[in-house]
């Protein structure tokens, strides 16, 4: 779940693309990301900001925008941070079995969808959510950050995770931060995929939000959570992928529901904070986002790189609908004794995360310098 | 939605029965209840209480516990209070098309339910909740407030709802604080029914409750809401029979859903502060009642009895999910920019109440004297 950061990352790109890789000085954490949207805020840019992170490849897929948009902000984002050493390998444009055909067909019987990427055609109703752009799969739209020069990986997305958890078993922690169709096809790919992956966090799914913070941007997103709490877009794209995922048998999987979310949000105050580093990045904060957002994946990223940030955690067995009634791509989740073991499985689930010691963790990583060298 | 208060009303009945009855002084606002277990908690008394409300009948169905159980405990709580005026007329034992084996069916597929009425098998895992007893829809156990002498009404409870009203049009509050089966019935039954009750209350349904009370009930109730946020055991146990009622042409409709239940309980500060009125109902308070449960049924009297207690309401469009998949039972809701125009009907969401100022107006009502001359 990402929202367009628009001008955030204008000029970010001087410093970077003048720095000059350098060897790491000690073994890294690998990682993979797997992404709908690819921009200034959300995982990747606080996990190439973290010097003890690898980044071995941003594999992207449809979901906020359509997959070739999402391929186009990586590479940008990547070229602007001095970082196009990162390989970007396009994945699913379509979710498995979901359909624009359907959607509207299911909305039929059960009533409007909240956000539906760019299926979108139009938001009912008041709201202050901008509109998410044009419907065209094939066409990408000029990016408010410009256009990349660099091309993405010839590789898919799926045949990319599968080679390098194959080349690193055991060692790659997956973040997934879109639907879940790269993730889904890997597993079908290679049934060892799951189990040879360190860990996954993941963005996805909702259990039961409510409205913490004030103001008329969590007023706006608490009203989706009065009438459809177990729904969020990330898992309601494409239900089936989603379900694939959580009959997989990974490791170790920690599910970042929207519950957590309501309770962060980017300020003014915040932004503020970062002014002193004075880094292009800590400046263009300054005039480039927009107050008033959730911290969606922020909190994925930040949950595994500062642990101690998570309040509240519980273990869950997570499914979800896959059947196309009212509960499509809704949130299942038992506690054990309830659970109908038909291969869902025990999910890490965090539900509330410590705001300031998160914003305080963030700050240090996005007011270092940016660029490869600065690793 | 209803739990046994045990010993509550053991020796309530002297003071009732002795009371002569008297003709009302001013016209009264005409109601019928229908629930799936009257108890000295819950709606009816507190409308038996009220002076300016006269109670048509009471219909009993199933639900909490078999419909022959509920109206046992009606006619044994009408002649503890003396008040065998009000006629008890048994509705429906069984759901229309719900069962107990659809149920078993669909637990295997979806995970157990937490409370299932007299379906309830066995609570699994760790509890605080009674068993709620015999399985046997015939057989009616010793009651704990003893077993009436006296008879239910030869008549159908949903012909008696239809006779009432056609008696009555447009004067009669309805009052629904079980499962929907004899409303749909009577709907089915004269298709002009709906259009001609005042207005109908109920107690029903479920958006996204969360714990506001701290204790160790309001914790065990809360973790239902983290998994099963829209579901409700009143429309769980008859789907259909909720949908009907949900596409009837109500002129005024109020749901109570769980989530306002959240900010009241029974407490033992609530019963000591009715000790100084000494009256055979209020004594018998502080010995049957078991402090720690929601005031669920007590919230749609008492909106109804002092409108003021609302503290947060809203207008959705509202339905209920009958396939039998995940979401069976499941409450669906909509603002009306994104609902389906399927037959929904407007209603009346209570979403909260002021807890002090309602405890205040059900302590008035408790205090005064019981019996029917005492109005």
């Amino acid at each position: 779940m990402k929202i367009m950061l628009g001008a955030l990352a204008l000029m970010l790109g001087v410093q970077g693309a003048n720095a000059k890789p350098a060897a790491p000085a000690s073994p890294r954490r690998l990682v993979i990301v797997d992404d709908d949207m690819i921009g200034l805020n959300g995982v990747p840019l606080l996990l190439l900001q973290s010097p003890d992170v690898e980044v071995l490849g941003i594999t992207t897929t449809s979901g906020s925008v359509w997959r070739d948009t999402a391929t186009a902000y990586a590479l940008r984002t990547l070229e602007i941070l001095g970082r196009t050493d990162v390989p970007v390998v396009p994945g699913a444009t379509f979710p498995l079995l979901n359909s624009a055909e359907a959607t509207k067909r299911w909305e039929g019987q059960y009533g409007r969808l909240v956000f539906k990427g760019p299926w979108t055609d139009y938001w009912p109703g008041d709201t202050i959510q901008e509109h998410p752009g044009s419907t065209d799969p094939t066409k990408v739209p000029d990016l408010p950050i410009g256009n990349p020069k660099t091309k993405p990986s010839a590789e898919i997305a799926a045949a990319f995770l599968v080679r390098m958890v194959k080349a690193h078993p055991g060692e790659i922690t997956l973040f997934a931060t879109g639907p879940m169709t790269n993730i889904a096809i890997a597993q079908s790919l290679d049934p060892s995929f799951a189990a040879n992956v360190k860990e996954i966090l993941y963005m996805g799914g909702s259990l039961a939000p409510h409205q913490v913070l004030e103001g008329p941007s969590a007023e706006q997103f608490a009203r989706e959570f009065v009438n459809s709490p177990r729904r969020e877009f990330n898992i309601r794209w494409d239900p089936e992928a989603a379900k694939i995922f959580a009959h997989a048998p990974w490791k170790k999987i920690s599910m970042i529901p929207v519950d957590p979310s309501t309770g962060t949000q980017w300020t003014r105050a915040f932004l503020d904070g970062l002014k002193p580093a004075h880094t292009p990045l800590t400046d263009l904060f300054q005039t480039g986002l927009e107050p008033g957002y959730p911290m969606w994946d922020e909190i994925v990223a930040m949950a595994w790189l500062n642990p101690e940030i998570v309040t509240k955690d519980e273990t869950l067995w997570v499914d979800f609908e896959t059947s196309q009634t009212a509960a499509y791509g809704d949130t299942l989740s038992w506690t054990e004794s309830y659970r109908p073991h038909l291969g869902e499985q025990a999910q890490r689930v965090i539900l509330s995360v410590d705001r300031a010691k998160m914003e305080a963790a963030m700050a240090r990583l996005y007011m270092r310098p940016v660029g490869k060298a600065a690793k």
